[in-house]
């Protein structure tokens, strides 16, 4: 082959000698994460082409030398608010050191995104997607949430579109203040003008089911007219007490429900009954969450145990918790969830792709989207066992290095 | 001046447009933290020459824009055991997945220790020093312990004093498995040929006085022969149960007692009154440790309140804590610990420094070292408000850029 003939191939990457090749695919490796030793992958057309033990390695145009590191999928982040402005890191402060604080929360949030110029929006989400992919994170879902006006949510839905093709409308964030004595005209307004405004700019449909929020009858109005505009759902549930989310999610068959701090008995039954669908209901857990507002973690032992299919996501957000880090949150959930480091890498990664209804994502099979990191370390269990520190060597999106140098 | 003059004089660097400087100098700025808005700091022949406003600030030689970002002094790591060699990650991982594993320990960290190289050896120190510098460790403690005869114990504090000026003699980290049958024979080696050996390559002594590794007596008789030898004593105590640390480590006058993890009432008093001399005995806590353990968090607001003085440090190490990131030490500080935000970055920074009895690091003020550290934030309180997220723009240590781009 001359050069000219390799200019006109698409080109083939063999990224040689992985330590610990982690695919999420049992039929590729050992156990559930797939994992075979002494790896190599061939990446084509920003796909993977092959997955297997490098001394079977066909031969490719160019090669990648992991030197003997760890490859692990990209994560895949099915929860974030990163299209908002305004700094809240005092409000932060306050909670953390007990003394009061009189602002107003996520309306806060809202009043300064509201205020904001597109530029200045889109800048914020830009600059938190690039964190979060300098971290591994290679799918990241965002939700809309902070305008709650027919025209703010569009903005931010439009912008949430600039960064990801994962975006939720979530107009039912929280009821504003212009509706404080009135908030049956809100609902109407997200379920009428506001989800046909949006509902060309998502792929989602998210509602906030609880106490303070939105009713058990309201969620599921707000989601059916999601549904009924061709969006899918998900819930935020169960995150201040048990209530109505879980079994709610489950009901209308939505991708996951996230938080899952609370869960009765039977609440663990219909999430690990959902788990048995063809399409099932995630828990999904967000370990920062509940690390930066003290509130208990869930038992995502009790989760797995009962055969329910569990995620993990950053829920990035200026108020309850401002991590973008999912290696944090595999920490958090091996020191304090119960999981297994397995289990943890799995469900940011697999558990992730599931709460999405993704089957390109979350594994390194071939066939699968060239999503991929390559970590500072010899094994997937450094991510917990080594908390807080950076390890992220390099990472490929689509099969194209996004981060780090080769 | 001419260009030849300019030349001639060691140049002047002007930091400006810092958005929240923290000085830890309650001269300068408000509250302990010594907080100043809108500032700048001249740094010159590594050291700092000026600290102020901004609108106050005097010509340098050249500018760097901070952009209105944060500058903190660099961290103070006042315990760490980076010198070793072998892999625990999955040691690690059986012991968060609750199945047996029948590893020895730090047994294991000592045999692989013994058989590694010299150049194996300073190779891992000088990648996890590095690896503590991008994450704002300025500087950073290293001890022994993981050679435990005469010759390896001078061959790892020697390549510790080549990676660090405070270095730690620690023979008695633990008692070697050759010294099964006879603890009280390797006590006399410490306290005798070792010490002898080791003292002029080490600033500190230190003892693991704890159940199963020395007891007050041998501690005692260890800190002593320390002493004899012209080093400063620290303690590690009170990690697994209430013991004889904190008392011995007062009494002896030790710089500091970390761990602290459990503390009866008159420890917590011991600790109080210490921080009341003019050269206090430090509490240390190792968050890392109790996390990567699943041990209790210490009540470090119970120490604060009483008026102890607190350290936060890494412990780095490749068995009970593998993290080098002081900021994820700050955030569990925070979120278990009872500090608040200001507390935790004072304890990671001025805390460290009087843990190490050293005047020229932990703060910023005129005379300090020019160590410091340009956070992605526009405030300290983003270290706890952002855990796991990398936050580290740049750092100099000495005055001299070593890490990061500007
Ligand atoms: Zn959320
Ligand atoms: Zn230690």
């Amino acid at each position: 082959m001359n050069p000219t003939e390799t200019a006109d191939v698409p080109g083939t990457i063999l990224v040689d000698d992985i330590g610990t090749l982690i695919t999420n695919d049992p039929a590729l490796g050992r156990g559930p994460l797939g994992e075979i030793p002494h790896a190599a992958l061939v990446l084509e057309e920003g796909r993977v082409a092959w997955a297997g033990p490098r001394a079977q390695a066909p031969a490719a145009d160019a090669r990648v030398d992991a030197a003997g590191r760890c490859v692990v999928p990209g994560f895949v982040d099915s929860h974030s608010h990163i299209v908002f402005a305004g700094d809240r890191s005092r409000e932060f402060a306050a909670r953390m050191s007990g003394t009061p604080y009189t602002a107003g929360g996520i309306r806060t949030t809202v009043a300064a995104t509201r205020q904001a110029s597109d530029a200045d929006l889109l800048a914020t989400a830009r600059n938190l997607t690039r964190e979060a992919r300098a971290q591994g994170t290679t799918t990241l879902e965002v939700k809309s949430g902070y305008g709650l006006t027919v025209e703010d949510e569009v903005r931010v839905l439009s912008i949430a579109g600039r960064v990801t093709d994962e975006v939720t409308f979530m107009g039912a964030h929280l009821v504003p203040p212009e509706y404080d004595g009135d908030p049956e005209a809100y609902i109407d307004l997200v379920t009428g003008p506001m989800v046909q405004a949006c509902a060309p700019l998502a792929r989602w449909v998210d509602v906030f089911c609880e106490r303070g929020a939105f009713d058990e009858q309201a969620s599921r109005r707000i989601l059916a007219a999601g549904v009924e505009h061709g969006l899918l759902p998900r819930v935020h549930g169960n995150q201040l007490g048990e209530g109505p989310g879980v079994q709610l999610a489950v009901e209308v068959g939505a991708a996951s429900v996230d938080h899952c701090t609370y869960l009765s008995d039977g609440d663990v039954d219909a999430l690990a009954q959902a788990a048995r669908r063809p399409e099932p209901t995630v828990a999904t857990l967000l370990p920062g969450v509940d690390f930066s507002t003290r509130q208990p973690y869930p038992d995502a032992r009790r989760l797995v145990d009962a055969g329910a299919t569990v995620a993990l996501a950053s829920d990035c957000n200026p108020g309850s918790c401002f991590t973008s880090s999912l290696a944090f949150c595999i920490a958090i959930a091996v020191r304090d969830m119960g999981l297994t480091p397995d289990e943890a890498v799995w469900a940011a990664t697999a558990g992730g792709a599931r709460a999405l209804r993704r089957d390109d994502v979350g594994h390194l099979a071939p066939g699968a989207r060239a999503d991929l990191t390559l970590l500072e370390a010899p094994n997937h269990l450094y991510l917990a066992y080594r908390p807080g520190v950076p390890q992220v060597a390099a990472v490929w999106k689509d099969g194209e290095l996004v981060t780090g140098q080769l």
